[in-house]
């Protein structure tokens, strides 16, 4: 333990050799622990300078010596529902590794929707061919508006596929300032006017006290038949009055990669909603997450030892 | 009959008032026959002028005086499947109101695909929270090649899309000219180079003799695990070999639009693939499409009594 060239990382994630190597490469002298580590040395955990991908949640009251948490996931909101983690001084980074997958995601829930491949999915099962079974509720994005709540890098990259499927885009951020990928930004305060006329609501809000029920009862009824897509957190939206909502065709049509509660219980009304299509919290996964995650901690890493800024620094006050 | 001021023009589609009133102020003095009337008189065959948005195809062989047929659907080879209509001398026009709509459900059909969203679809029906059941298949597109073959407008929609997306865009199209939408175009005989190196092949042939087994078992040999997506017409791909590419994996997942044989008959093995969604044939479809397609038949007949050239003009010797 007296190697004092290099950090201390507790390593939380299953990595192989080459790996490992590559950290160490970022980090000269790195002294790196696995949770079996701190098991069998428990006075280990207040040697810990920096973690990958996450913090066991029980040892952040005696992690005194934590510097820094590098996280593999973008969302911290349930990290930080915890108390000792919230008042935690070390510096806590995310990855934004998801972006073009979510977008994709988002909007192939969104297309689905519309063009009712979900009705198609189902009348298959049949293994008949019925077009008239299935073009009843379509519809077409192109000319009508989009909102975008949320413009961070997933909601630019929604909103620049909107734009160029002809669609008129609105965000809604908390500043309102002009941004490239939309035709019109406006503050939280006026999202009811633009759910009015909005064909498409996409929401990609993180999880924070101010989020909370930005999709409310009077944000619904403002709707008229809106598909509306979540890829943010559950807790954006009010489930009973979505419920509701997609129950009176207010929302045509609704996305669900999140939900809240989450997990989804069993039973659910959302569950049986034929305008429904739930994709269980799924949308940043793909192919090499894992791969590109462990890239971002190793630069990161090497900014570290280096005394450089890191990337990806989470505002713990915001919750993002 | 002796009406010497406008042409006389076939309807058989079934228009209001007020539709027709616009007719007659695009073609003042026109003649409106219905189905009706040609029963009723069945001498009036031979005075039809124009046509739209059909002429019923036992009347081919009659209508010695059809200068043009406006349609009002876009593909034509049925229609040219009769030697009578085929041989007919008269003027072909058809429309391109599918665009935006076709690509955006051709994207959510490639984009469903590739986040597995027909899985959840699936799964949803058990109404339980299952993300392990649905995440096995999931991919992403960016950073990956598209094939779009077939680069009239809603192949280049489509091809601007995926660029937008983060994709390398190759095209097919007779000419191998340099298009902006895409990155590199080559000639059909290049395709199987280009479907090995795809992760997804877009499809928007017309159907012609040329187009037929454009993707046949040499060039499904080719991919390896892409996805495919048909949205122009069913004999584009030989269907027993597509079936065979399912199973083997080398084509990862099928959306198709468009069958062969179409309607797609019970029992036959596609219905029942997990990695194939089928829509039964109505990309094109959307609020407001019989409406379009009359402004088109409208501007082109006013071009048609002004002597003026019109738009959207078939060329019968390409079958497009």
């Amino acid at each position: 333990m007296g190697n004092d060239s290099g950090p201390v990382i507790l390593l939380t994630a299953a990595l192989d050799e080459e790996q490992r190597a590559r950290l160490l490469d970022a980090a000269p002298g790195a002294r790196i622990l696995s949770e079996q580590d701190l098991a069998a040395h428990p006075d280990l955990v207040g040697r810990i300078e920096v973690a990958y991908p996450r913090l066991p949640s029980a040892l952040w009251a005696r992690a005194a010596g934590l510097r820094w948490l590098q996280t593999s996931f973008a969302g911290v909101d349930g990290l930080l529902a915890n108390p000792e983690a919230r008042r935690h001084p070390a510096v806590l980074t995310n990855v934004h590794i998801h972006v073009n997958c979510l977008a994709e995601h988002l909007w192939g829930m969104a297309l689905m929707l519309v063009r009712n491949l979900h009705g198609s999915v189902r009348v298959q099962q049949s293994g008949h061919w019925d077009t008239q079974a299935v073009t009843g509720g379509v519809g077409t994005l192109a000319g009508g508006t989009l909102c975008v709540a949320g413009l961070g890098a997933i909601g630019a990259q929604c909103a620049a596929m909107g734009r160029l499927m002809g669609m008129r885009v609105i965000g809604i951020n908390r500043s309102g300032k002009p941004h490239p990928s939309v035709d019109q930004m406006v503050t939280p305060d006026k999202r009811r006017e633009v759910f009015a006329v909005s064909s498409l609501v996409m929401l990609l809000l993180p999880g924070t006290e101010e989020t909370r029920g930005f999709a409310g009862k009077a944000e619904l009824e403002a709707l008229h038949g809106a598909w509306l897509v979540n890829g943010g957190r559950g807790t954006a939206v009010d489930t009973n009055e979505l419920v509701r909502a997609l129950e009176d065709g207010r929302v045509r049509g609704a996305g669900l990669d999140v939900t809240d509660p989450e997990p989804l219980p069993d039973g659910h009304p959302l569950w049986a909603l034929p305008n429904v299509v739930i994709s269980p919290h799924y949308g940043g996964v793909h192919p090499g997450y894992e791969e590109e995650a462990l890239e971002v901690f190793r630069g990161n890493l090497r900014r570290w030892v280096r005394g450089e800024p890191l990337q990806n620094v989470v505002d713990k006050s915001k919750g993002y």
